[in-house]
């Protein structure tokens, strides 16, 4: 046996143990009186981006990145059902929708339990995660409602939390009206300045409770998270994606490399660490990032383990959670917290990291989406007095287009060119008319009129006010008439098209259709239209004789300056240099110095940070203007004189002073931007006056309030200056003002723009973008926008339109407010070719109303739409903030019965703002939050009655937008007989 | 009515579509007359390469590179689950054990469902893809039981394909011991040389039926393939991972880019072109490549679209399949293939790139692993006569690391350092007593014997034969004496340890357990043991003045030259410069002049293919000798004499003499190997003879058969010679010879190396690497092996021996073949210390075997393992081949009852080679095949008769192997109580 013995000891070879299955205990909740870490599982999926949205769909084009959303999807749902402790959220309905329909009754039957047991729970619910700088409040309404309406019609349930967890700051729309008034109960979100999130970090209050609306007071408010690391993803080493190379946690005590309490110990760390920089013992872990998920086991394979171990471990807690959950938990514990109001703009990641160039990134694609924002508003009135189609057309896939332009890469310019392109021809797919009109192009109009054709121009005015504008219209004869409906000739007036506007009408046509346009309109032929509300005029344009040829005025270079402007408003010019120099109104004795201008800063190449698709970074700025003089043309008719210059070989400007108007039209055509001395370059015009506003200027917030803007300076903390422009430039949507004592100067804009009061008495607006670096933002390419036709490539041009007029102090917000909605919903033009024996006019004008109706001034339908049969979603908004003007800011009613004059109102229900749930229900659910230094967690509100359902009077509080869903007899016949 | 039809040009928006679920149709079958696509779904997961085992398998270190094989698995179940027409083949054991270890019940039987319904198969089936030029057929045979076994006993199924499809050339062994003797029906494989590639390529000729066994003729036939690509994955295109950039097929109509009659046509494409290559109209596309399918979901997906619409597009047919039905749709088309002899070696993938450097890369890897072969065999022998622990060691985990450490990154040398450390550590874990014997540290013999201890020296005998052999064991005292069991003092001789020994001995000791030696060896014992068959024999070492001291003879350089050796044996040195000149066997009168030299060829660094882990790519030659005249030492004794010889201060020899041997044993200590210059270096020791071998020599494959290899030549195609040395380097694991017509010189190795005879009457043999540059094959690393320790790092150094004998042409055989055991199974020491006054030996002295009986001369015990109770595995091997020798090749028998005489035999079957089924069922299952040029596909073969069941004798003709399951009683009380 000794030899044996012996013999063991050769054997003394290793064991083997038997392998064992293990079942993690997932099941932790919340555990008082510890830290309690939420993992909460997400993937980030942009609406487009580097990739177009139907490539991150069906995960194509991956060179570019690795992406594939239905892999996310796919694979989630098993790994949901294998452990029903498991959780997810998803959020962008645009991709969830495309993965929905692809799918068998059985796999819809099984992720509509998931979303019922609440393992899978939709938040924030749009079809994207909408921009929040570029966006309009309208559009961000319509692309929530529409994701909204799908999950509540897929799963009947609505979204309880905002995610806007990427967008580039966060602006007060978003928080009280895509927040509060859709119902959510709190917000999250990533980014916000550096400087203030180290404040908040070091103060414990990343998390407060946000009152976006001065005019909605407390109801507004909303419990708002910012994360603590300023990203939405997983703590370091966290990280769980297929090739990951965070450490996965190894269990398997039979293989290399166990490592269970190194990875516990690094658990436990990364939890102090956030729960030392945020109120409570809760804390959340955002458990993903972009594109992730492909294949969610192995998110939940190692969050499994780490439930299971950490809370074996005992010193911190950890739980499948959702922000929800989070929020509902946090709402439990009855804390106060801290207050905030105003936005989080303008946001920088880090020192000269200013997210302010994005404001106006691709300049022609935000006008091209505003653009159609107003024209689907306009569609959907169309619709509901049509009738929808049953089968055919509808404006949905314009809606659905519409909805995913809004993402937080798309109307902010930051997506790379291939992917802005397929966001463009998404966008054109939905609308067919007269595409090129914003260029001088359209056939329609372009009929060669003198050999027996009329010309049917249709008028549509979508607003509920009666409207009276001139109407501009290319043509190519000379010799032309235009009548009302009644037959009556009415004024009307023709311009030449300045050669410049021909060439490039050549270049795009040929670069967007493919070819040369086969006749070549030469005239603009300008007539006033009037229209009555939610109606529409009819206008016969014939071969005659009755336009008035504008009168060309020769420059006169003299001292005494150019007057141009025959109604209330007259601007002078120079006669010695052809610049602006005053701003005369005769009505109101607004007389006032004034001076134009535009100049560019170079972008910055400094390697550290360039400007970029997302970064304003000057380095300097330089005026434009090529000569001494700038050349000087003036027009003169009897609708309107046009004021024609040139500032250099790239920037032309025409300016139209309407003899019935107080503002002044000025159309800038900008490009292509030189880079002929190897700069980038950003343009920007510049209004100088002498207002002393005392480093204080007025933006809008996505078109909707005004928020006071004070150069150099933050509410929340005290701001360290390092860019002295970027750091002050803001989004505008709607406009921009500034005032003293006695004066206010009002910018409106028809586009999303940056813009800013860098020098008191001056308004600067960025008007474009044209740049060499990539800013390392990600999108790893220079906004260099080029356009290819007629064998050459050249800079991208824009022209778009501002709107300028001073007002005595207290006077401008009428303007702002009436007129912008009119810059956002302009006539809306239609055309019928007719051979000249045509006379007959059905119905030759139209209103809905009824014609003894208006809408108060300050009321606005931003919604009008058939939903199915009887149904109509009708969303109304007050235009004007708390104490804005002195009669407008006041309690305003809507008469139901008058609006549809011709349709029974069986029933009106009013509504969440994106109509997934009855306003009273989403009220009563709505949590209350304590705010520090506040009494109590009591709402505070002034707002409208709710409608009696036999008046059917709507009432509305200033800033207020009540939504409805009616119940109408569906007779059209009303409409299309009379 | 007009107006509206008006509106409804306004209206002209976009359509949507409902969506649909599609379900593709993926039952398609063989289509007679077109071509068919079998499409493979597979993935090739490395056992260890960049990463470890372990690491690949859960997925760790992914910075190095993306691959979890446990996501692999985790996802096939699902993506087999969700269509039954999906198959999928899985290869390596190591990982699927590592798998299934870890599931639940539930999920093992839906694997067993998944395989008994074909969906899963496994082929292969070893615990890795073991390499086939370093690895020896034992080790090949052992890893691929282990694996058999497993499957066998979780699915009872026996894998029918052999898939070698990445080691590096393939080999005869391959083909037939690991192909035929396990039953495979085809092999298949993807690296052959480029240049047949090309020739096969335009012939048609890539599938074969190799004879890789000229003993075994027909019967060892076997059908391979070899891959038209030269990889095994997808046509360009057509890869499916998680984000790779391939296009997925887009068949929504309803997203953009929707490409299906595309990517119809690419796929049709790809199969006419590969079709135009292949002999039939069958066609096998891998669908994967290395660690591939973490989300299976991507791959299947993708390819059900791929055979929904290339079957509805008609031109060709695409299918889910197998190996297994590719091989026997081939086999049913009843067509004659080209026959292939020999083996695949050596493999070049372009001009220039021959991966003949991996035969010796890492040669102290490659040491420390056959010298674990031998252990391991030898161990389960012990392990079989002991009694298998029920629980605590076994040799199971020796048998784990042994299986992978087979796998074609791992002896190949060719994985990154520290996976390399990680199979050295696996190999250790097995390997616990006297791990440092071979670089002279082992500290249960140094004990200090002056103070009254004794030593107790165990000398296992693995082998059939009674065998004496010289031992040598390292102490630390000087006056010593050796007894055998009777007590009886015997010969035993002292030689110092060189320095140099010393120094390195310290330098290790260091390096791999961290500590000092703490006493120091001195001398090295020898005394001649003698051990029974399948026995052991003991010795003891106490104090005393018995050994005698070798005596030193200073160099006499004189033109008389210097003799050594005391037997037949005689070397003549050069007195002159030291140099080797001559080897005199006084009993066959073997007189030839020989020379002995050292050089190296330095690595090319060339950038287009520099020399590295892989390739051999020599750029000059040069001899290794620091001065003219070559240091040399002579020892003498009574035992054997030894020569010590300084080439440069890196390279070192020890030649012994043994008085009753008739051959050379060389020990080689080479290293650091200087890089110093900036060269990488591979060192080669040349052998000179005259004998006219005629660019004739003999390399063996895989340690058994000895092929013919002719310089600057290939049979089966005009080889256009671009290398003359790395491509006429072959594998050796056992041995090279050259001959001509009167003598025959033979070296035998003591691991894998390359070797080659570049001019006649030479042979050269690698015996270490040392590289500055990655040659591009992946690893991405140089080999450039270094040791720390004691702060220094330094190249690393290895230890090694070689044998040389000459013959009278047609003697070597004998040799090769028996010593050629006695090499692979050296005895095994194992030692206990003991008091003074212990005199005690309960077994002194032990054979397995009937003390009468040995084994012939021809045959070995390749395996004898207890499985479980009473059941025995028992491999005997028939050493020599038809004709090789006059009297060996000739057919052996084994008399069972004698080999085990203690035991009854209740029972024999014989099993396949990997003994997963039983031999018969394996013959006759097996496919026939029709080779071209031969009459029919009948086998002929020379083979041992049926084992008669009461007679219990074994017959072995010429290599055969033959394998064994025995029932026998489990009397383990006679072997303990003898």
């Amino acid at each position: 046996m000794a030899a044996f013995g012996v013999l063991a000891m050769v054997l003394s070879v290793c064991f083997v143990v038997e392998g064992k299955y293990i079942v993690y205990n997932t099941s932790a909740g919340v555990v008082p009186g510890k830290i309690n870490v939420h993992l909460v599982p997400h993937t980030h999926d942009d609406v487009g981006w580097l990739k177009t949205v139907d490539q991150y769909y069906v995960g194509s084009n991956n060179s570019i990145q690795g992406a594939c959303v239905q892999n996310v999807l796919d694979s989630l749902i098993p790994a949901l059902l294998a452990d029903k402790n498991r959780k997810f959220i998803y959020v962008e309905q645009a991709f969830f929708q495309r993965w929905w329909r692809q799918q068998s009754d059985e796999m819809k039957e099984t992720v509509k339990m998931l979303v019922s047991s609440g393992q899978l729970e939709f938040i924030n619910g749009g079809m994207c995660m909408h921009d929040e700088a570029a966006a309009h409040y309208i559009d961000m309404i319509d692309q929530t409602t529409l994701g909204h309406w799908y999950i509540k019609r897929d799963f009947n349930v609505t979204p309880r939390i905002g995610w806007q967890i990427d967008p580039f700051g966060h602006s007060a729309v978003q928080a009280y009206l895509l927040g509060a008034e859709v119902g959510f109960d709190a917000l999250y979100f990533a980014r916000i300045d550096y400087q203030d999130r180290a404040k908040r970090s070091a103060e414990k209050k990343l998390e407060v409770i946000w009152q976006g609306s001065k005019s909605h007071g407390s109801s507004s408010q909303i419990f708002t998270g910012a994360f603590y690391a300023g990203n939405y993803e997983p703590p370091t080493d966290f990280y769980y994606e297929v090739n990951d190379d965070s450490p996965i946690v190894q269990d398997d005590i039979e293989l290399f490399d166990y490592n269970v309490q190194e990875r516990v110990d690094a658990f436990v760390a990364a939890a102090y660490f956030q729960a030392n920089v945020t109120g409570t013992n809760h804390i959340m872990w955002t458990m993903g990032t972009d594109f992730k998920y492909q294949y969610a086991h192995t998110w939940f394979r190692n969050m499994d383990k780490l439930i299971h171990y950490v809370n074996q471990d005992g010193r911190v807690s950890a739980l499948y959670s959702s922000p929800s959950i989070y929020t509902d938990v946090k709402h439990a514990l009855d804390e106060s917290w801290p207050p905030k109001l105003d936005d989080y703009f303008p946001y920088a990641d880090r020192i000269d990291g200013y997210w302010t160039g994005y404001f106006t990134s691709r300049p022609t694609s935000k006008g091209f989406i505003r653009e159609l924002s107003g024209y689907y508003l306009a569609a959907r009135q169309l619709e509901f007095f049509r009738g929808r189609n049953k089968s055919g057309p509808t404006t949905d896939s314009l809606a659905d287009a519409l909805a995913i332009v809004q993402h937080h890469d798309a109307v902010s310019g930051t997506a790379k060119q291939h992917v802005a392109d397929d966001y463009a021809k998404r966008l054109s797919i939905g609308y067919e008319e007269c595409p090129l009109l914003n260029i001088s192009y359209c056939p329609a109009t372009e009929v060669d009129l003198s050999v027996g054709k009329k010309i049917v121009v249709l008028v549509y005015n979508p607003l509920g006010w009666k409207r009276t504008s001139v109407v501009r219209i290319p043509v190519i004869n000379k010799n032309l008439s235009v009548s009302d409906s009644t037959g009556k000739l009415i004024l009307s007036q023709l311009l030449p098209i300045v050669n410049a506007s021909l060439s490039m009408r050549k270049f795009y046509a040929s670069a967007y259709t493919g070819e040369s346009p086969s006749s070549v309109a030469k005239y603009w032929l300008a007539f006033t239209a009037v229209v009555p509300p939610l109606g529409f005029s009819t206008y016969v344009i014939s071969s005659g004789q009755s336009s008035v040829s504008t009168k060309f005025v020769p420059n006169s270079f003299d001292t005494g300056g150019i007057e141009v402007g025959q109604g209330n408003l007259k601007l002078i010019y120079s006669g010695n240099d052809g610049k602006l120099m005053k701003y005369i109104n005769g009505r109101n004795s607004v007389n006032v110095s004034l001076e134009q201008s535009y100049s560019y800063y170079v972008g910055s190449t400094d390697e550290l940070q360039a400007s970029g698709a997302y970064i304003f970074r000057p380095n300097g700025t330089h005026t434009i203007q090529s000569e001494e003089k700038i050349p000087l043309t003036v027009f003169r008719g009897p609708l309107y004189d046009e004021v024609h210059q040139r500032f250099s070989s790239w920037v032309y400007q025409t300016t139209r002073v309407y003899k019935e108007k107080e503002h002044a039209e000025v159309e800038f055509t900008v490009g292509p931007i030189s880079i002929d001395d190897g700069n980038g370059k950003e343009i920007v015009t510049k209004l100088k006056t002498m207002i002393g506003n005392n480093k204080t200027f007025y933006t809008d917030s996505n078109g909707r309030d005004f928020l006071e803007r004070i150069r150099d300076y933050r509410a929340d903390w005290d701001l360290q200056v390092n860019q002295p422009i970027a750091g002050n430039y803001y989004p505008i949507n709607l406009g921009i003002y500034i005032k003293d004592e006695s004066t206010e100067m009002s910018v409106l804009v028809d586009r999303s723009v940056g813009g800013s009061s860098i020098i008191d008495g001056e308004v600067e607006i960025m008007l474009h973008r044209r740049l060499l670096h990539d800013d390392g933002r990600g999108v790893d390419e220079a906004l260099n926008e080029t356009v290819c036709a007629l064998d050459t490539c050249t800079g991208l041009t824009v022209q778009g339109k501002y709107y300028l007029r001073l007002d005595q102090l207290g006077e401008g917000s009428k303007w702002r407010r009436s007129f912008g909605q009119e810059i956002y919903s302009p006539f809306l033009l239609a055309f019928s070719e007719q051979d000249d024996k045509w006379t007959n006019f059905p119905t030759p004008t139209f209103s809905a109303m009824d014609p003894s109706y208006s809408l108060p001034d300050n009321v606005a339908i931003i919604t009008l739409q058939e939903l199915q049969d009887s149904a109509v979603l009708l969303r109304l908004a007050h235009l004007y903030e708390v104490g804005e003007d002195k009669d407008l800011s006041s309690l305003a009613t809507v008469e139901l019965k008058r609006v549809f004059p011709h349709r029974k109102i069986n029933k009106i229900k009013e509504m969440s703002l994106s109509a997934n749930q009855e306003r009273a229900e989403m009220e009563r659910k709505r949590l209350s939050w304590k705010v520090e230094g506040s009494d109590t967690g009591h709402r505070s509100d002034s707002r409208g009655a709710l409608v009696d359902p036999v008046k059917l009077v709507v009432e509305l509080a200033p800033m207020e937008v009540r939504t409805f869903i009616l119940d109408l007899d569906s007779d059209i016949v009303q409409y299309s007989t009379r």
